[in-house]
């Protein structure tokens, strides 16, 4: 099957004009059909010996969002006393997450034991199935972006919280959790880029030919 | 920035259209322009804190992809070992990489330390610049199949072999090694479910509302 030019264009805009949204979600419900095309889409993704190890936790009610939402607090202010002292006010300021504005959160999991116990291309990296899981959170992201969705992946939170709040047993490993919705608008560019906490890097200096080299020097 | 219907269809196309490719390889080379492409893909995957912690190694040398053609051989003969009795013999039938027909290889690496210490949304849960690094993987494999490219993910290898051969310091996490090139067609299907060895899960099993179920029962 062929992927035409035009085809190619419009995944090379999704890629771009993604973002990793904190605080521009609406209220605006999703409707079902576009939630299983998202959930259809991460279901596609490559998986180490055809595992397909991952769950997806679909979270909409108010009483566990605020559950949850708890949870990212006091994780994040514990995080803040890592930062030194000229860093932890602007860490402070970021909104980090949309919890309780988007209409939808997913926790996304790993099931090790899943059409195992020897799984084929798992013999050796045992953690390809979590790397498995992880495309599959990647093609939910753009799965999200180009029904103009938009999803921020929460990673400032304790995996016993979602356990807890989600009823998820000890055999499953938290991967991700995602919150979902429409959003006001698209950021030109990652907010930690655009609020000067971090640059991106000149890809030039990322890429080596043969051998790794230290670029540095 | 909206994305339209046909946009939309478009990224549906190339992520249903995607595979593991291992057998198809053809050894037309791939132009400048368009590994760049793919590359820049993969620079504007997500990542914790914008730390885009990714080095991208590009191998194409006859040399060096025998020395990597050898660790999969080794590591594979181990693998086999692992299998029941009545299912190594199909592990040893299948066709489980392209090292040498690929006209090109790139072995993907996670640097722990970089735009550290302290990386925001890491604090909490260390492995999510792996994580970002598997976005990174993903954003690649859609780009190179956007572009008509086939790509496989050799895991079975050790990694000692890969930082052997491409000088991989021990700083970095070594998280895949990529085959790519034009291919002769894309599967209908993943070969491991064409053959028989596993089937497809079943979505709505694996989606859950407001806390996990076991639906096995």
């Amino acid at each position: 099957m062929h992927i035409n030019q035009a085809e190619r264009d419009a995944l090379y805009k999704v890629i771009y004009s993604r973002r990793d949204v904190r605080k521009d979600f609406l209220s605006t419900p999703i409707n079902d059909d576009v939630i299983q095309r998202i959930l259809a889409a991460a279901h596609h993704a490559p998986s180490v010996g055809f595992s397909q190890p991952w769950d997806f936790i679909l979270v909409s009610k108010e009483q566990t969002k605020q559950a949850i939402k708890q949870g990212y607090q006091a994780a994040s202010e514990e995080s803040a006393k890592l930062f030194a002292d000229d860093k932890r006010e602007t860490y402070q300021s970021f909104k980090l997450e949309g919890i309780l504005e988007a209409p939808l959160g997913i926790c996304v999991t790993c099931d090790r034991e899943r059409n195992g116990p020897v799984v084929i291309g798992r013999t050796i990296k045992p953690e390809m199935d979590l790397y498995s899981t992880v495309c599959a959170i990647q093609n939910m992201w753009l799965a999200a972006r180009a029904e103009n969705l938009g999803l921020g992946w929460v990673s400032i939170i304790h995996d016993e919280v979602l356990r807890s709040a989600l009823n998820i047993p000890e055999r499953l490993e938290i991967i991700g959790y995602l919150c979902i919705g429409y959003v006001s608008g698209f950021e030109d560019k990652p907010e930690l880029e655009q609020f000067g906490w971090l640059e991106r890097e000149n890809l030039s200096q990322l890429v080596h030919h043969e051998q790794w080299s230290d670029k540095t020097k």
